[in-house]
């Protein structure tokens, strides 16, 4: 596998090109960089002023609609009305932190969990994903006594410290502390699984090295850390079930199974409500051994979990508190028990499945016109569609291309993979059919001005 | 100076007690112990089932009104009109993160940056003041190049994994990892400081004795972390001016001051906008590398901040970005916006420093009829009331009987420092003559039932 090069600012705005912008634009973008510094970045060429939202569509501060195909977090739909009547009424009685009893918590906490694996037992509130993983690998260490942790090639996993050492997409594989190790994603079309019964099975043998590696160096192994969709790694959804085979050695070794679900979570796949469950069977159900979830969570408001069996919780509980001054205050599980009435009653993970299959189908239909398109994959509305050219290099330049070219079409859309070539289309749940031919359409118009 | 105890559990409520619970609080907290599992704690000795809040008043399921004299996230008083609707408003609109421009983070980032130090230039949006302080260390790390890290002996910094590692007061001191050093808090009646021109002159002797070790045991310094108003040692304000020198000091060996301001700042020292302006003079200001902001900020909505120099961020921000999916979203900017507005418009910091005054003053003239209380001190309404006793065990009990007492007296306040021998007292700033008068009411009538 080559290495994939340092994937430089194209995707974003370049503050070189300020004065290139509109004087408007131009005079907010330099206030931005003077107050808010060197480390924030803006999507786009040409960066864009988003003011309002609704359902799939973003609107301009000139009033331009923008179909987004790119925002996990308003899951439900930008600014959707039951989420912003629950965060109101909520805010306007009380939103006090979890050291008074509140029965709303204890409600959402037992929904949520009626919604997985008994095995899962408890939740413990954060506010970001981020801090939902850190915490996650801080009982992780504590339960094993090991330090060792695995991750994929591409992974991300969130910003902490902590995090940010097991996220080789963030600092750079070379980067990676000794207590980590990385193995290939299961890429079932760019590794060589020959010689093994599956995909499943290499890549379990893989996590198995890992494990071993660490074990060579003297290091314990704690965890293994995966978000079962890979988004940074590509999103590799296919085939369902490879995750098991890893699931199994992780537990044979002592390590925990963290399921990163911010990503894959709350019906995204339209297969199942979770992502890790497309792995397993009815008779063989797949049961992680931690879950951290996040981002569409509160549909914006910031809430997110750590869900754990009661065994990995048990030391950790005994020798420490935990607590999160906004981490599950009465207003962050307003939203999220809307969130997850919503997802429920207007069928979301039904729509994720149906329209996410229509629009794979679709995209798969415009590949006879576009020879570059090399790929399409993905489960229900968290979808890839890879370009394949000369070069990884060639590819990721039209990847960019295409993402700066469906802007100026009005269509939002990101990119994903290890060499930054493939589109990650990642709409709101309540993406319509509607919408998906839309963005074929501006996809098929956007490849043939560009030449492809 | 002796080691404190351990401290138990008693200010906390005792799940073995879930029993003696009336029926329908006992079903609650039966049902949230199995679903949020071992981590959560609630307070009290029999927990305070809260459903609503206005102002400096909490209301429990039974319609009791609660005097809050304990939080210090709803600054500008619960449930307050002016944040709810701007919450609301924003939530209706657009919820989107900061890689698309949108006007308010830069007008706010420049509203905040006007009540600081020119040198402090600028903002970075998290969503917990955990996640603030991880990222300022993080980037202080990467700007010194060391590793480093110096914190006071009950210093309470977070939750993250890095953070938690630099709180000792969380962790324990035998638990601190070897690039982290502690000093004591400069609590002038329990150091000796005797030798020195002044305290400050002894906690910077105490802190250069800290880089000395590090350097000794080849640890390069990267930063001094500090609360300015020291919340978990014990609230330490006086005399005006004692971190000065300190500062110099972690300025000389080449360290990042990291100015805690999660508890002392938005006005509620009085005496300024922020807690470690206190320690500076007209002529000679007192201005950190790095300042956090977290807890009162959004009035609940969770949101925080890293403030820095561009010096200390320019290597960060040309080598990594940041991004926090939640941090600065549009809501959480309306949020905070309205916060800072109300601190201005209904005078808070002017009201913490006449109110606290007034408090202080009241508590101090209960002394002749309470002689166990040894010290009352503070800073604005950020006020700690001390109990001697014959030990330091006998005055914990002491504040934990009282906490619990002024709780069926239906106030509610926190203990501080080392040796959990104090009440915290830190109201809304909205806190009232009336609502302070109230508190030395209830506390003389407790301290009179206790026998004290």
């Amino acid at each position: 596998m080559s290495e994939p090069r340092t994937i430089g600012p194209s995707s974003y705005f370049d503050p070189k090109d300020v004065d290139r912008l509109d004087p408007v634009t131009g005079d907010l973008v330099r206030r931005r960089i003077d107050a808010l510094g060197p480390s924030y970045r803006l999507f786009y060429r040409r960066p864009l002023h988003i003011v309002r939202g609704s359902g799939t569509k973003l609107y301009d501060v000139d009033g331009v609609e923008y179909l987004d195909t790119y925002n996990n977090v308003p899951s439900v739909g930008h600014a959707h009305p039951r989420v912003t009547a629950a965060i109101a009424e909520q805010a306007a009685v009380l939103s006090t932190h979890t050291r008074y009893l509140h029965e709303s918590i204890v409600r959402y906490a037992e929904d949520l969990l009626s919604t997985l694996p008994d095995e899962l037992g408890h939740v413990v509130f954060t506010c970001t994903g981020s801090e939902a993983n850190d915490l996650a690998l801080r009982i992780a260490k504590k339960h094993t006594g090991g330090t060792g942790v695995i991750v994929t090639r591409n992974a991300y996993h969130g910003v902490s410290t902590e995090i940010a050492s097991i996220s080789p997409s963030l600092v750079g594989v070379d980067a990676l502390p000794d207590w980590v190790r990385w193995v290939p994603a299961p890429d079932p079309r760019r590794v060589d699984w020959s010689g093994y019964a599956s995909l499943g099975e290499w890549f379990a043998a893989q996590v198995q090295a890992g494990i071993d590696d660490l074990a060579a160096n003297g290091v314990r192994f704690a965890a293994f850390v995966a978000d079962s969709i890979f988004a940074s790694d590509g999103v590799l959804a296919d085939p369902v079930g490879f995750l098991a085979p890893a699931r199994a050695v992780v537990a044979a070794a002592g390590g925990v199974y963290l399921a990163d679900e911010v990503q894959p979570g709350f019906g995204r796949t339209g297969d199942a409500m979770w992502g890790f469950e497309r792995h397993g069977t009815a008779a063989s159900p797949f049961v992680p051994d931690v879950m951290t979830i996040g981002k569409p969570m509160g549909n914006g408001f910031p809430v997110a979990a750590t869900v754990l069996t009661p065994e990995v919780v048990a030391e950790f509980g005994r020798d420490m508190r935990y607590f999160n001054t906004f981490g599950g205050n009465a207003v962050a599980i307003a939203a999220a028990q809307a969130v997850l009435d919503i997802v429920r009653d207007e069928g979301l993970q039904d729509n994720a499945r149906v329209v996410g299959a229509h629009l794979q189908e679709s995209l798969r239909a415009l590949q006879s016109q576009h020879l570059a398109i090399s790929d399409v994959r993905g489960a229900g509305l968290f979808v890839a569609l890879e370009f394949g050219l000369e070069s990884y290099a060639a590819a990721e330049d039209l990847t960019l291309a295409v993402v700066n070219g469906l802007k100026e079409h009005h269509v939002l859309v990101g990119t994903a993979g290890i060499y930054n070539d493939a589109l990650k289309i990642r709409p709101p749940l309540c993406f319509s059919i509607e919408d998906a031919d839309r963005f074929v359409t501006e996809l098929d118009a956007v490849l043939t001005e560009l030449g492809q």
